[in-house]
């Protein structure tokens, strides 16, 4: 994600209290108070311009969305269209994920979506990944019994490492494709990265694994 | 594998009892007395021609293989290398993988190697299929304590779902390459199957899965 300097953006986040969470700490345990309703809650991890979530939200009006992102001036864009969009199931987190304990507890989430997070290829990095073991003890405890998370990539090697790391979590791979557009799988909502990947001809790669 | 009929296959593997174990089922327990040492066993399931295990016999001497195949016509090409090559640490058994325990003892086998096994497509069929869990059962019962199986396939169906299936069994993950050709892995040894799919422009997909 090659990132603009938006020295607006931080305001511009406090304006829309409505779509961008303020205090998420605040919410914890008690996240139906926000949306006003008892739906499942789904969130999406760096979810950048937010392209995925507003289609999911539009798609599936009886689960509510929340799409963390940690840069201000890539949420903002995020922001801009849940403006135009006016969802009511569709909200936005401008944090870092290896603090969502602070603002989830264990059960406030139903499902975790990670949608081309970055690769961090190298070795020395690995712990960066966004699916290696320490980040799934994170969602394990947010997440409800048995709950998900749902993956999509184009990188070959994060999907290797990831489907590795899930195993050896004991999570269990309940759906793989090793070329999602060419499957059978339905719904497919894309993610901007998917958009530009998939036309240059990239495969996408998609995992469920599910906590036992 | 296409099967030609070839009447005299099943007296030539009776007549080269040095190469193909005639009672497999006396050995049991006590496969060391075969091979005349102790060193690790190491089973392919499907092995079809032997290209594969034959490679890996003459680069590892310090490791007993053997090969097991169902189809007389097929195995008699194994054998056929194995004359010429007289390697003391390859031997073969045209037996039926469904029958393993009759054969081999918990512990007997220190690793399985499943090479491009028929993919049986159709979801009717998946209790076929090598990777399916009650194959999985059987391999535990007679691999090592935290025994290995070894796998490549260019068949990206079959690969989805022997990795799920692996998962829901609980086996751990430990190597996934979804390009082996392309990949940093060292030392393959290629198969017939893996020449011909390769040759043609598939992609390779490999891992190794461990019982915990
Ligand atoms: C490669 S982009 C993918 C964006 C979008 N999901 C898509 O598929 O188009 C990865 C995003 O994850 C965000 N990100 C990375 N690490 C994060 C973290 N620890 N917490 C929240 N967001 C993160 C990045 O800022 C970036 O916007
Ligand atoms: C597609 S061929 C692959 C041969 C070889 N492994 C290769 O990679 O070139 C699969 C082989 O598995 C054998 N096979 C299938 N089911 C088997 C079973 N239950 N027990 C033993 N062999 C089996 C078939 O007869 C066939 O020779």
């Amino acid at each position: 994600m090659r990132l603009r300097n938006k020295p607006w953006a931080k305001d511009k986040l406090e304006s829309y209290p409505q779509y961008v969470v303020a205090n998420p700490a605040d919410h914890k345990g008690k996240w139906h108070e926000v949306f006003g309703n008892n739906h499942p809650l789904h969130i999406e991890i760096g979810t950048g311009k937010g392209r995925f979530l507003l289609g999911m939200a539009k798609a599936n009006p009886d689960i509510n969305y929340i799409g963390i992102e940690l840069y201000e001036s890539v949420i903002v864009s995020a922001l801009d269209r849940l403006i135009e969009e006016e969802l009511p199931n569709f909200k936005l987190m401008n944090v870092n994920a290896v603090d969502l304990r602070d603002f989830f507890e264990k059960g406030d989430v139903d499902r975790v979506y990670l949608n081309f997070s970055d690769p961090w290829p190298k070795k020395r990095h690995e712990k960066r990944r966004l699916t290696y073991q320490s980040f799934l003890k994170i969602y394990e405890d947010i997440l409800v019994d048995k709950g998900e998370i749902h993956f999509k990539t184009d990188n070959q090697g994060l999907f290797e490492s990831s489907l590795m790391s899930y195993s050896e979590y004991g999570l269990i791979l309940k759906y793989i494709s090793l070329d999602l557009h060419n499957s059978d799988f339905e719904g497919n909502i894309m993610t901007e990265y998917e958009e530009k990947f998939s036309s240059r001809g990239s495969r996408i790669y998609r995992s469920e694994a599910q906590f036992r």
